[in-house]
């Protein structure tokens, strides 16, 4: 695969999909040992303009466990004199100086693709805006889809929950359609369902879904019920009560014996710790799968630099 | 000495104690020659909820003087999801899925031992709420103590300061009282004296003890005088003056030639600057200490890993 | 060289500028294949009491091609104990315990010299105060006009635009006094000129210069127009507009085609981007130059040490 940044979701195909899982597998047995040194002259920043350490921790144990170094900033907003348009490319300019590869979250949409235009060495998207995309996010939900469900084909996937505002949902349905007979349902209430603008992309490519407000009939027969972040505080000043969306025991009585339960981590109530110790509860896993993902992702830039 | 996490001072026995200040011995050869890459594999993921930079300092420098990787956060509190019960315990499962030991300092007591027991890997408490336990921190003052004073018991030890708030003083009056033949005195104004809850767990250990108000007649002849740091506002707002209980020359020539002066840095007027170059001014070595029983904690805990 | 602590541009004198520019082309070829890995038993600690990612990340790239470790704080100001006279020099003393350099940036003028009195460790100035010094950034700058001009004695250097605020002109103007036959132009709105005691001090060295409003006339024949950073809220405030200073494709065809333009970046008007592909911008490389000048710095520390 040619990979010369990583900016969204979309610009991944199949084949490249497959090649990413393959190393992304090789990459657990090299971690499962204690990592590599193949890397230890790449430098990685991960250049944060807002805060998020879990995703920022995960890409630099990803640059360690392949002996690699890392430059990291949690406020990069704190630049002071970047408060014009265009300093972005500079900032970009004078980093790219100084390391091997960009790991860029920024509260603008597309910011990363700004930079990827200037920047001598490859830029990694970790998230930018509120709508906007975090590609290696929903990688690894669908690299964990994969190593759980083996295969991707013919799926049934259910993204419950605040549809509207998160990207985990709208990543995910974008990378699932590339996939033959897929079937997604989206269940949530209709206030914050997903939006148009992904319903009309799943049309355009011919993928099956289905709307609806209430989880029941749906969760019995899916492959993979991937329950989405919640945001307290805008659900309250919307009055809107996620309480019938939760995952607990009783629900997880009614789902296949080999479905899959997923979540961004951290939750609140979005999923009992009862569930927990469950086989088919994936997230903890998940967000390990993260580390692997990311060490792929980042020895493909590598080995092609 | 079978050790899972560190959270607490008192769960550390005497021979557990002794063999943890052989190992930080050990290491203090191994950092003079320039550390070892023994480690090189490991990552440490320090998690401040709350900006200690000496303490990370200290222990992200023990990790590298040991060959390994750092992951660091100053302002964990920034995780901007975490915002109900229950997400520490993800926050310290994501984080254990990407490094080998968490090192903790948190707003709340009882944070370290929730995290340790949910964390993968080894957590160390670095310092908990305000009145919580620091164990490195006593740790490394006992240590400091058994290098210069060699011996642990039979010692007298003043400890004198602001004691009914600071960590400090209390964590290393249980430290002190797992030896024999101690005798404590605790000098400070009563409306700061040492808490009740403390005198009681010595009485307890039939440890002898001692108030005081006045430092005179004390100083000259305890082995170890232990100055706590101040908290300059606190006292304005209660009107009380330390000023008689500052260490200057004047104070140093009454001590006994081998007594040593402990203080956990920095100061502000608590100990005046002539009295840095005597012998007896010991706080800049119990700094370094720290260092090496870091490393060794460290050490251990990898071991049995 | 002798060189203990790197506080103030005025400590080095042409030689040790030769010795030092020598090492930063070897450290150039060193940074090409990837770094070394002779320095990965030194620690370095950043301690910035004001945030400045892209001048932290410069020094600790130039670590980590050197093979060596970091430590790293961007809000050394949140020491909260620190708040008292006289604990920056403790703070210092903590951290040479755990490092084998620091490097400081400090909002007042004369810390680095008052951490230097006290630390066991060398330590650099990163930049202290709004008119302090900032002596890297000043080699980095004197260097690139070593490396593009191929001489630095006999040189007509223009500096232009906000002078009397910033350290950039002022610093470099104290190390290109230190060379033959150097002609400085200060091009600015007399309100923001450079400030006399400047002057002076070229004056007391027999340099020549010459003060102008417009760069008219000037930009034409001298070899390097250092275009300064502008502080647009200082400026609207004053209600200066420096637009007739700025660099467009036009001024640049007025230049002698091997003058070189500079920038301590990143700009935000005062350089066209239509400028950036000329030969004669040089503002990426002077960028990049800082990783050279910076690891040069270090080794000769560390191999005196």
């Amino acid at each position: 695969m040619k990979l010369t940044h990583v900016i969204e979701s979309q610009q991944f195909t199949v084949p490249s999909l497959m090649e990413l899982f393959d190393r992304a597998q090789l990459m657990e047995k090299i971690a499962a040992r204690g990592g590599t040194r193949d890397y230890e002259n790449k430098i990685m920043a991960t250049l944060f303009y807002k805060s998020s350490t879990r995703t920022r921790f995960s890409f630099e144990a990803a640059m360690y466990r392949l002996g690699g170094k890392v430059l990291a900033t949690e406020h990069a907003n704190e630049f002071s004199s970047e408060i014009d348009g265009g300093q972005l490319e500079d900032t970009i300019r004078i980093i790219a100086n100084c390391s091997d590869v960009i790991v860029l979250r920024h509260t603008d949409e597309g910011a990363a693709k700004r930079a990827s235009l200037v920047s001598t060495v490859p830029v990694i998207n970790a998230g930018e805006g509120a709508g906007g995309q975090h590609p290696t996010q929903a990688l690894l939900d669908l690299y964990t889809i994969y190593r759980e469900c083996k295969a991707l084909n013919g799926l049934s996937v259910a993204l419950m929950g605040e549809l509207d505002n998160g990207r985990t949902a709208r990543s995910l349905a974008y990378l699932l359609s590339k996939f033959d007979r897929v079937k997604l349902y989206f269940i949530a209430p209709s206030e914050i369902q997903i939006k148009p603008d992904i319903l009309a992309y799943l049309d355009s490519h011919r993928v099956q879904y289905e709307l609806a407000e209430s989880p029941e009939h749906i969760l019995s027969h899916v492959d993979v019920v991937y329950r989405t972040h919640i945001d307290r505080e805008r659900l309250q000043r919307r009055d809107i009560d996620l309480t019938p969306y939760n995952i607990n025991a009783g629900v997880l009585s009614t789902m296949k014996s080999n479905a899959i339960i997923m979540h961004p981590l951290p939750r609140s109530v979005e999923i009992d710790p009862a569930v927990d110790n469950d086989p088919r509860a994936v997230y903890f896993r998940q967000s390990r799968n993260g580390l692997f993902v990311r060490m792929a992702l980042l020895t493909i830039l590598f080995d092609q630099g």
